[in-house]
């Protein structure tokens, strides 16, 4: 191919690709000049977070009883500013996407501000749950210490666990979902189910001593709601059966559609529970099932070979 | 241990892992100067692409209507080169693998001009599907965003699903696939397959308006054909189910193999669906389920418990 | 929410979050000055010990038959001094678990000595391991080319394959979990279980010529142990059943709980074998099934439907 | 020394240093919560600079006459941003360090509303000065390539003459100066003198066909007039020789105290010419003289020996 | 040239290059397992100690009145450990120079133990000397501010200014030279020698109000004594004129052999002051002279033409 | 400034500097594929270049006598390709900026084959000349520890002095410069330049026991010639006095017109030697002097007060 052939075929493409017909449902252009989350800055607001859940385990410093509460001190300070630029990225975004109906009435300056006072609320808030965080993680990680007879101590859980990554994730996601945060609680999950393979919807509700072994292909869907003491293998889908359309064909947003696990319940690796159904108190799902309908507290359904 | 018997041991193993008798099968020359394809530049490659299909959510840059076309520009003279290098690479591989049969009769310098003539060539051809590939991947994100109540609109499927990831991956990966590309497509998959737990053969055929939920653990083998409207669940597989020997002991090569899924069919978490069968237009086949015959279009298939 | 507001959220959490009661199950101080294991260098270990195992393949240099001993010669020299500086990490690690009982007797001086002497040890052990874990996984890449029609040659399959990545680190794993190193098998096998889906535990013993096909999903527990020629689908699972507890409730560690597979077994996609099981030779499990009872040699163990 | 000792002396120094008595001259307190000018970013400004007036010697790019203009438009673009905010970083740091008298009337928002107005301003006005600052530094190319019998061509000049990479910056930073940006232009001149040992303060006026040869030790003040066609060899300065002080014994600022040289000047290496002095057009100033009267145009001063 | 020719000179060269005569007197071995000092980490520890010597200038930290100690804390903690690997890397390689005369008596694990004590001494005694350098280094940016009109406030100066940066640096590394540092200091003020073009040797003393005009070119010997309130110009040289020679004909080292400039002396561009001669209280030396006999206080000396 | 209004400069600014009448003289257009030298790559050079020389002082490896070979056989290999890229750049630019009147027969291929089998021969005869070179640079860190009282041990000079990371990289380059090689040894100087404040012409010759002090302000010309046991100190300039011009009023390349200086000739700070002069055996040129004629053997010239 000639030089001049391919200088025609660049010169072709690019006018194509930049011509709104090609990128109307693709493009993003920036509200304001507030950019997108970023996935780098996602990436250190969990690194921070790890470090302050898990002191001495994460981030680079030699902590001891004398030092401790200045690296706290300097991460917390340093999640609050990360969260404030991610969160107004997120409400940015948000506007844009939704047509900026919240912010109709105001120029671009004052919505910049106001999306700014936003984010600093919301990331304050989220500072102050951080010490209720840590109980629940310290659950979580107990859960998985118990569950695995392969497990040394807690280190190693804190170390390596891909559990204890993802709830970290997940827990903090579901923070932020709560306060109403657009977008970042999303991104957070799929970067820690790339990580570990596990798939938790931010909007999922968790109770304390929640473990998954392994893990590798687990989904919890947007509407489940999980009891204490629950134990999920790997391969386990929490997940919906149907869902109704509205009247132009589009699936209707935020019924309740996946299922109830009440304490107590263990699920094998495998299993797939689809459906708002209730899986009743100390039920036991075997591995490779297919369930689809109520499971009553205390049973314990296989599959049949 | 004493620094004498370390010494003796290091320089043994060194003088070991040095012999060719240690190394022969797993060791690569490069065939000219040509080094490896390289992940790294690969990753820019999968970056540059998403960059370009996705303007504004992808790439560094505060893009809007007035600097959209300069940075198509410079994103597809940065692809373009980059593939060069890695066309470059793969041929240079392919050729050192397979005997350089296709290059005996070439001297090494004609040989390296020769293979850069065809690695511009291809390039040239890739960037010339963009445009389609775009359209293509519009598709996917309708099917995403239509097949998930979870979903609030394309921005978020654009930004974070696995799926989305996956398929323009995959797309890309095709289209080199079908450009005789050696190595790179494969490369590619597999990359994404780390990423999203989605594992696309770059072989594989699939039609527009393809989704698949959550995505870990699914497989899509090299023989595969797909329609339009396919839908997918997390831990799908469509795999082979045994595949005949030549006279050696060693699989034959190329032989169709994979199912064959016609339009609009549904297929739910972690079912198999192996060998060359058909599912007929718009069948429904549940979780966990292992489908090895044809199944007939319309009909719907459960596991029994 | 004004500055003011802020900042006594901001001085409370930090106080709290730095409160032992908060944190004393999720702390780790530095046993002496020596930090935990580093993830970035057991990356780095993985690097070399992939270079060096495929000479060419990985690794920055420009390979030939003069340079290749002067490039392993580096590599391998480079590998001990991580191994020795990570090995010490874990031993560090391990006795502020387990509460130094092995090092009561040393003032912290003699036990950071005592512990790089120890730690220099194991990894010289190890660097004279090299030249048999080479050979072994040459067996792999043969079984990974054989398993596979869609493979065109040993170079592809040593570029891309997710099997191969796992099973060297596995390897290298399981030859330190042999030289009693805490910690860092453990956490090589959670970055290659992170990279591929695959989790194999370090403890497990797997023979030669084993291969994966795809993999996400697989889970090989400790204390399996499998013979030559097996093959696995991805999603197979090599489980516990149950495990006893002691007197505590706590599960009892180091109990054989994990199948045994012998040689020539093929396991399908999905399929999960569970508890102190025998598959015995030659066995076929097909995909999807859940099998918690010995197979005899030479059966077929298929899903009912 | 005992751990204890340490923790005494760190507790003890950590206090001190956090006490206002100790930090107050020298502690920046962020005004809103605009950050600092950024060296690193500022980097990038001189990077995009370069490689937007040299076009193809500087920046990643493969640039030829069908890419040219996509990859200017992508470096301007960058080159504005990252301007805005450099430039609303100076304005900020300025307020705080000034009183914030400009700013009194406003509350935070207002402030940095009205803040990054200015700095877009700026900036647009900045970039609309790109051409002509272009062609000044073609003049300065010529007069470096006509000065020197060492010089191949252009070429050389541009990748590698350290007046160069200097008088590019110093354009750059007076433009900047001349729209009332503060604190940037002499961070600018500043790391330029790092880099090239030239130092000349972004306030000095120069014409055209100006040259450094060399250039280590140079020094040309802030108040400087020079004229065209103007050469300086290393080490000369152009400086001030003394300067009134006011009633509190501070030096006043802003009074011419540094030399004019008219059009045609040479002054040759280590010759320090002193005070608002006119050396006339023509004159030549030989090697390690003092000067601190009028030369005559036409002139030639040289060491006495 | 053949490949083969290639790889008869590159084997050639590497076995001459590797012999003991030819890399005798410019070959390192590491004494023990210590590595040399390491110009990343001296240039963290440059960057730690800016940081808190003008807290919110340097460092990436958002930093206010609430927040300041905790940042301190942390800086000032890994100012200590990075110190502390630095300093036991100096006396490891002041050892093995010096013959390990030092150490005689020890085997190398005690050695190594003995140096980290040495080194943690020292370090803490640097640590605490902050405050007093803090103190010194403020009437440095004051006699900076005090001298330049160009100066527009304190931030200006400490943003910017090559006297500081060299000065801070100086400051720490003439602290630890009295803590009988080897190797370090030096290092460091050669790292600001490069960045400012400023040559102070660590040994130097120089006392309160110090500061140096644009500053390339300026050296200051070792054993130069510097009063109070004394301000130097780009290019002063404070050297020795020359030295005398032992038995062997080798300079004796460690004879004052420097000039001593009392307080409130001014020295202008390009002077030389050589020797061990005093220049009186209040005197002033003209650019470009050349000084090697003492200067009575008060008097004036300039060039003659 | 609205939006408008900016986009309006953005689009007019943009055009502007992409007119050819803009950048004609600023513009360099790659030769064939090949880009220009790259300073990083540059710096690699020079890294691996002190690396080879100084064993055990520059890179990273933890060499004794065991690995010492297999480290230098690494190194060379790297810098060996590194050189074969960059001369191969070199030849490129050189050709373009030349007119490409060496390549006029020839097609792009051929011209890329060409000119790659030329830099690799230039690359293997630099490599045979490392011994050599690092004989030459062993008697400079002589000189040098022997001209400074300072000095405590080869190690510190290696590791800190300026003198021996400039002649290390003029050594290299002037190799490079005899061996015709374009554009890099230029390059190569500058950066040594930029880093030491030394500025050494690749074309200089210098002998033996070469030292300078300080060095920051030397400038050493084109075509000095300079005998053993030289030592200059800080601003010294061997320089040009003037040179004739052709007819079109442009300087004639490659005239003699630097000084010579003979064996064992001192020059003190700041003294600038002019013209093609010659400075007789043992002579001695004290600080801040002009000289612009010849000095006999062994004659002391001082400056006049």
């Amino acid at each position: 191919m000639s030089v001049k052939a391919f200088e025609n075929i660049f010169t072709r493409v690019t006018e194509e690709l930049a011509h709104p017909n090609s990128y109307k449902a693709l493009y993003h252009e920036r509200n304001g000049s507030v950019p997108l989350p970023s996935n780098e800055v996602l990436q250190q607001i969990v690194e921070l977070g790890r470090s302050i859940i898990f002191p001495g385990y994460y981030g680079r410093s030699c902590i001891n009883a004398t030092t401790l509460e200045y690296r706290l001190g300097v991460d917390i300070e340093h999640l609050y500013s990360h969260l404030v630029t991610q969160i107004q990225a997120g409400l940015a975004f948000s506007g844009f996407e939704e047509g900026l109906a919240a912010f109709a009435a105001y120029n671009k300056m004052t919505i910049n501000a106001e999306m700014l006072r936003m984010a600093e609320d919301r990331a304050a808030k989220f500072i102050e749950r951080l010490p209720e965080l840590r109980r629940v993680l310290t659950t979580d990680v107990v859960a998985a210490f118990n569950g695995d007879p392969a497990a040394k101590n807690y280190g190693e859980i804190i170390s390596c666990y891909p559990v204890i990554k993802e709830l970290t994730v997940y827990r903090f996601a579901h923070e932020l979902w709560k306060l109403d945060v657009p977008l970042i609680p999303r991104m957070l999950t799929e970067m820690a189910h790339s990580e570990t393979g596990i798939d938790i919807h931010p909007g999922a509700t968790i109770g304390e001593y929640f473990t998954i072994d392994h893990g590798t292909g687990v989904v919890i869907g947007e509407t489940c709601i999980i009891g204490n003491n629950v134990k999920l293998y790997q391969g386990v889908t929490l997940g919906a059966k149907s869902f109704p359309l509205d009247n132009d064909g589009n699936p209707i947003k935020g019924i309740p559609r996946h299922p109830i696990l009440e304490d107590d319940v263990v699920v094998y690796s495998n299993a797939s529970i689809l459906g708002r159904i209730t899986i009743g108190k100390g039920a036991t799902i075997g591995g490779n099932v297919w369930v689809t309908q109520d499971v009553p507290a205390g049973a314990s359904i296989t599959q049949k070979r």
